[in-house]
């Protein structure tokens, strides 16, 4: 399987995110990706390639052009305004003060702006953040076009995550979410049906709002239930889609400490809507912050449980696999690429030609 | 002149706030009250009395009870959930997000609460919170007694301040809006017209979302203008009232750097209107950060403009001084005061038989 990797993400460097109340080192940090890479060599899963710049007009399919300027230039900013390195917002808007004014309030320092787009206090706007996360939607687009030749499956080594990213939000240590930047661009290169599965830990809030009125895109999500864990506020069982979208989005919420006994269930269940909506492509977006020793989660699954779910993935369906989270830096590649191993191995078993 | 003042503030202690997206100390700080307590004392301005408890009615008047009792109970919970002193959101629900869901989402951890409640990254619930909280609303309930009962003019000392806090959301240091709770208290018990002049360099928006809609209580802020300083999102000019409260809020924006010369128009404007407002009451919203030496604000005031403040204000109206910010320890007990003094000598010079 070939490996879609750029080294930009390293200018989003070592910083901070607030946690329980107090600023501490982010555990989202370049080391996740730099282990990914390692294993992906020593495993020899493939050839790795660089991404190909595939321009802002892809990001501007999914995200609104005032957010891709607004993190184009918010760093620059908020380094003239502050001139500390990290970009944190201080309020935001809330529906009560909203409700004061009969327009928009006008915005005029980089501080207000910020919260206009944010919406936690886990991630950080660096020098970096803009390069990184703008060559993070290169890599998923690049995987794509590998995906559009013929490939059956391609690994896209993102980094920053993508799936907390909505419209016009970051949070989550999200800034684009590359992989709805992936299933916009293939529906504008004429195809008709993608499909989204998320098995990150944690809700993918961005993806879902994302194609939530669109019934083109099926997003199913696996996760740590919302009452309890970040995002909160959404992912429950009962937003079905809208419009368009209805019946288009499923969540599938596990509680706390679930296993892969626990999980399993949800995950066939999650397969089988996929294999009904019979989409010309699978996006799986993958977090390994699922592993019962990842420092920020709350999951039970064990190494031997991502091969496992690769071989429940439906055979011969392309499938562009998007790196999410995932923090224990000791097993994040292992888990990775055991995972796209597992399937390649699935695919070749089961006939595909371009496996 | 009376001063009401209680210790339980200082429960309230050191602790940090977000500042420029780095955690610092608090420049809200228990030295904040003593420095106007000793002033208070040095000067002679007179008798000072402890605060009466009033209960939780007063405050459910203004504040939702959901507000209340999430106040009361926040800390507990988070060092359960956390085991660190301060509480900080982590995550907010955004309106993209709010839009997904059909009916409210399920909470069930403090730290997604806090976020239904929180405005900004400034205002830390800690241990002592809840106690200086309530106590300073009963600061503002017992300086209002004295006003009923005669007093021409009453200094509440309130610290926290509280003209930010909305009817259910805390941020910029306030948790109760001590001001307003006043307001309605005097309304509940029989009064009918209140004027609230916000001379803070903060926009007063908690203030002004209570009583938005509300044509009884007159609502008039001086502020350093919110396109370019906190709270952003309201406290422009064209923010009138709406409903039974249209033409009952007054913003008054002016540009940062504004010294006495700015000022003294935009507060001629403000009473002008207080004045054909004609209440029974006027709550001053006390703020000193207006002060050119204030280390978190940018207008230019000096010591000698507020005599020049209180010798404008109208004579002979009943007046609720409510302290709200103000954060050069150095001066803030000088200027708190002389402005007190000078209202007293003109009050009394303007025959005014109570003062």
């Amino acid at each position: 399987m070939k490996t879609i990797y750029g080294n930009d993400h390293r200018r989003h460097g070592k910083h901070h995110e607030m946690s329980g109340g107090r600023m501490v080192p982010a555990v989202e940090c370049p080391e996740r990706a730099e282990r990914v890479l390692s294993q992906v060599e020593e495993a020899g899963l493939g050839e790795v390639l660089p991404p190909q710049d595939h321009g802002l007009e892809p990001l501007r399919a999914v995200h609104s052009s005032a957010y891709v300027e607004f993190l184009a230039s918010a760093h620059e900013r908020w380094l003239a305004e502050k001139g500390h390195a990290e970009a944190f917002p201080l309020s935001w808007p809330v529906a009560a003060t909203a409700g004061l004014r009969a327009s928009p309030p006008p915005i005029e320092t980089i501080q207000a702006e910020l919260a206009i787009y944010a919406f936690a206090n886990d991630t950080a706007i660096t020098a970096g953040s803009w390069a990184a996360a703008k060559q993070g939607s290169d890599v998923a687009l690049s995987a794509l076009d590998q995906i559009r030749a013929g490939e059956a499956g391609v690994f896209a080594l993102c980094r920053p995550p993508g799936h907390h990213a909505g419209r016009e939000t970051y949070g989550g240590y999200c800034y684009f979410n590359n992989a709805a930047i992936a299933a916009q661009r293939h529906l504008d290169l004429g195809g008709s049906r993608v499909a989204i599965l998320d098995v990150d830990f944690h809700h993918g809030n961005g993806t879902q709002e994302i194609f939530y009125g669109r019934g083109e895109v099926l997003t199913v999500s696996i996760h740590g239930d919302t009452r309890q864990c970040f995002p909160f506020y959404c992912g429950h069982a009962d937003e079905p889609g809208r419009g368009d979208g209805q019946g288009a989005n499923l969540n599938l919420p596990l509680p706390l400490g679930s296993r892969w006994s626990e999980y399993e269930p949800s995950l066939r269940r999650a397969i089988d809507r996929l294999v009904d909506f019979a989409p010309e492509l699978l996006i799986l977006s993958l977090g390994v912050d699922t592993f019962a020793e990842d420092p920020i989660t709350d999951f039970g699954l064990r190494g031997e449980d991502y091969p496992r779910l690769a071989a429940m993935l439906p055979p011969g369906m392309p499938t562009l696999f998007v790196l999410e989270g995932g923090y224990d830096l000791q097993h994040i590649g292992s888990n990775v690429v055991s995972l796209l191993s597992a399937w390649e191995a699935e695919s070749i078993s089961a006939g595909d030609p371009r496996a």
